[in-house]
C-alpha cells in the first residue's frame, strides 16, 4: 500500500491515539513528501544525540553542519556523510544564503549566544529551530521573533515534549474536560549538575542557572498542562553551594504561577537533586501524573482513568519530522512551538527572577 | 507468655522495625499496666471517630464525656458504658476537679473554643490532649502552653501521624543519613469541602479555612520529614469561590517554607481539590514518597529501597495508646507531640497568612 502526499498528511492528522501506532506501521513504507534539509549549528553532546535520532526520520535530514571546531566537522562529515560544501565555521555561516541545499538551521549552542546565531542564521534566508531557552532573556528573545518575521523565515523553538504522544493525550482529555476545572500544576525538574568548569555554570554563555537550563520544562509545561497563560509569579531562592552555583547562576527555586482561570502552579528548578522530572495535574473531576515527564527516555504517566500506554517515540526523531511538516507543509502543531511561544517562556523566567530579587508578587503580561 | 510492666516497656521501646508485629502478636496477652481514662469534649464526627478507635486501646480507656447535648451525652453513655458522674456540660466541666476517675480529657471541638476549653481543663487539674490545629493562632497556643505549664498538666496535640509506623521509618532513615543531605520536601493537603454551612468555614469557630484545617499537616509534616524548623514563609493565595469561602476562610494556599540547612519545602493546602494527600522527601542519596501520607486509613509509602511493608494501625488507636504512655509512664516519643510543637505550627500558621497579605517573605521564630 502506498499513499499520496495528501494521503500521508491526512494521515498524520488522523486522531492521536492511532498516531504511534501509524507511524510504527507506516516504517517501511516509501515518503514520498518533502525533506526538510538541516544544518545543525554546534555539535556538542545534544547536537549529537540530534544527529543520531534523525538518523530515523522520514521527513527531515542532516544535510550540513556549523562548528568552531575543524576536527568536529570532519568526524561528522565521515559519519553523516556531510560535503565540505555543507559545513560551515562561525565566522562564514552566513553564506549559507548562498547554499540551496539546506532549508534550516537548527542552533543548538550556549543560550547566550542563540540570539545572535538566530539572527544571523534568518538574515541569511533559513528557517530556524532553537533549542531551549530560546535567549537569556525576553528582550532577546523578542529581537530573534522580529528578526525572523522580517526575514520571513519560521523560528520554532526544540520543546520535545509539544510531540510527545502521552503528553499530547494528557492536553486532549484536559480540552476535553475530563480533568473537569483545571486548578493545580506541579512541576518538579530537577538533576545534580556535573563538572564546574561548564558553560552551564558560566553566566556570561548560560544566561543563569537551572531555572534556564532545566526549571523551564516546568515553566512551559504549567503552560501547556494547564492550557492557559500565568498571570503572576512569585519565586523563591535557595542556594547552598555558593562556589559552584555563582552571582547569577540559580541553583533552586521554587516557583509559583497564578492563572487566570484560578489555577495554580508550584514549581521547582534545581541543579542539585537527582532525577526529579515530575508532572502532576489536578482538576475538579480528574488529575493526570507523569513522572519522568520531559526526560529524554520513555515517558510514563497515568491519569484517573489508568496508565497512559502509548509506545516510546524517540522524542528528537519525531520532534524533526513534526517540525519538518510545520515548515515545509505549513502543518499546525497541537501545541504552538514558534517563537512566540519561547518568548513568553522567557517573559515567565525574567519574571521569576525578578520574583526572587523583589520578593514579591510580580505580574506577567503575555 | 506475660509480661511485667517494666518489660512492657521495653517492648514497646524495641527497635521501631518490630513495633507493629509486636502490637499484633501482644494482642490477646493481659495488659497489666497503668490505664488512662479519658473524658472526650466535643461528640462531633471525630470525637465518635476517636471513642471507636479507643475500643481497641489498651493502655487507654474512654470513661466520660463533655457535651452541650444532652440527648448525645445519653446515646454515648449507653454504647460506650459511661456512668452518670463522668458527664458533664460546657458550662460545668470545671468541676471535673472532683473526679478521681478522669485522668485527661481530649478536646475535640471547633478550633476557636481549644484556648478557653484547654486553659479551663488545665485548671481543674487533668492532662489535656488537644485536637489539631491546637488554636486559631500563636497567642492563643501560647496561653495554652503556659496554663498547662502552670497547672503542672500536660498538654498533647493529636497529631496521629507522629506514631505512625511507616511516618517513622522515614524519619529513621532520614536520622540515619539514607537520603543523604535532604534538601527538599513537598506537602500537598486538601480535600473538596462540602456543607458550606458546617463551622470549618465560619472564621469565628475555624480561625482560618483549609490552611487550619488540612494545610496543617503539611506545615507540620515538613518540619518531622525535614528535621528541622523553617526560618521562612512565603505563600500565595488563590480563591475561585468568594461566596463558600469568604474573608478570612482560605481557599487555596500555596505556601513554601526555607530551613536552615539549605531543604526548601513546597507546599498547597486546599478545599477544592479531592484525595489530595501526599509528602516527597528528596535528599542527595534519596527519597521518600507517600501517598496517603496522613488520612485515616492505610498510610502508602515507598523510598529509593523500596516500598514500605509495615501493617496499618488504626491511628487513633495506637495515637491513644502511645499517648497513655507519654503521660502515665513518660515515654518520650520519637517525634514530641506537646504544646510546645503545637505553638511551633500555629506560629508558622500566623507568618502564611501574614506573608500572604504582605506579599513579602516572612521570618518565623521558633
Amino acid at each position: 500500500m502506498r499513499h499520496s502526499r495528501r494521503d500521508f498528511i491526512q494521515t498524520l492528522s488522523a486522531p492521536l491515539l492511532a498516531m504511534p501506532f501509524l507511524a510504527m506501521s507506516e516504517k517501511h513504507q516509501k515518503y514520498e513528501g518533502p525533506i526538510l534539509r538541516v544544518a545543525i549549528m554546534g555539535l556538542g553532546n545534544y547536537g549529537t544525540r540530534v544527529a543520531e535520532a534523525m538518523k530515523s526520520c522520514k521527513k527531515a535530514k542532516l544535510v550540513g553542519v556549523i562548528s568552531g571546531t575543524p576536527s568536529k566537522i570532519k568526524s561528522w562529515q565521515a559519519k553523516y556523510q556531510i560535503p565540505e560544501k555543507n559545513c560551515y565555521n562561525y565566522q562564514d555561516f552566513d553564506k549559507i544564503r548562498d547554499n540551496p541545499d539546506i532549508d534550516a538551521v537548527y542552533v543548538i549552542t550556549p543560550n547566550a549566544l542563540h540570539r545572535d546565531q538566530v539572527i544571523r542564521v534568518a538574515k541569511a534566508g533559513k528557517h530556524v529551530i532553537c533549542e531551549k531557552p530560546m535567549s537569556v532573556n525576553a528582550a532577546d528573545a523578542q529581537q530573534m521573533v522580529d528578526a525572523c518575521k522580517r526575514a520571513k523565515v519560521k523560528l520554532l523553538v526544540g520543546y520535545r515534549m509539544h510531540f510527545e504522544p502521552k503528553t499530547l493525550e494528557i492536553i486532549r482529555m484536559r480540552k476535553a474536560g475530563e480533568f473537569g476545572k483545571v486548578l493545580f500544576f506541579q512541576g518538579l525538574s530537577g538533576f545534580q549538575i556535573g563538572d564546574p568548569t561548564q558553560w552551564r555554570l558560566k553566566k556570561e554563555l548560560s544566561g543563569g542557572g537551572a531555572m534556564m537550563d532545566i526549571g523551564i520544562y516546568s515553566v512551559n509545561g504549567s503552560r501547556y498542562m494547564i492550557g492557559e497563560d500565568p498571570v503572576w509569579v512569585t519565586a523563591q531562592e535557595v542556594k547552598t553551594n555558593k562556589e559552584k552555583f555563582r552571582e547569577g547562576i540559580d541553583e533552586t527555586i521554587t516557583f509559583q504561577l497564578g492563572f487566570p482561570g484560578g489555577a495554580v502552579a508550584s514549581c521547582l528548578s534545581t541543579y542539585t537533586m537527582n532525577n526529579l522530572d515530575r508532572f502532576f495535574l489536578n482538576g475538579e473531576k480528574g488529575y493526570a501524573e507523569m513522572q519522568p515527564s520531559t526526560g529524554y527516555g520513555p515517558i510514563l504517566g497515568h491519569t484517573h482513568k489508568g496508565e497512559l500506554v502509548y509506545p516510546h517515540v524517540a522524542h528528537q526523531t519525531f520532534q524533526m519530522d513534526e517540525m519538518a511538516g510545520i515548515i515545509l507543509e505549513g502543518k499546525e502543531p497541537i501545541v504552538p512551538v514558534d517563537g512566540g511561544e519561547g518568548l513568553k517562556d522567557m517573559k515567565i523566567i525574567d519574571a521569576i527572577y525578578k520574583a526572587v530579587q523583589t520578593g514579591k508578587k510580580e505580574s506577567v503580561y503575555l
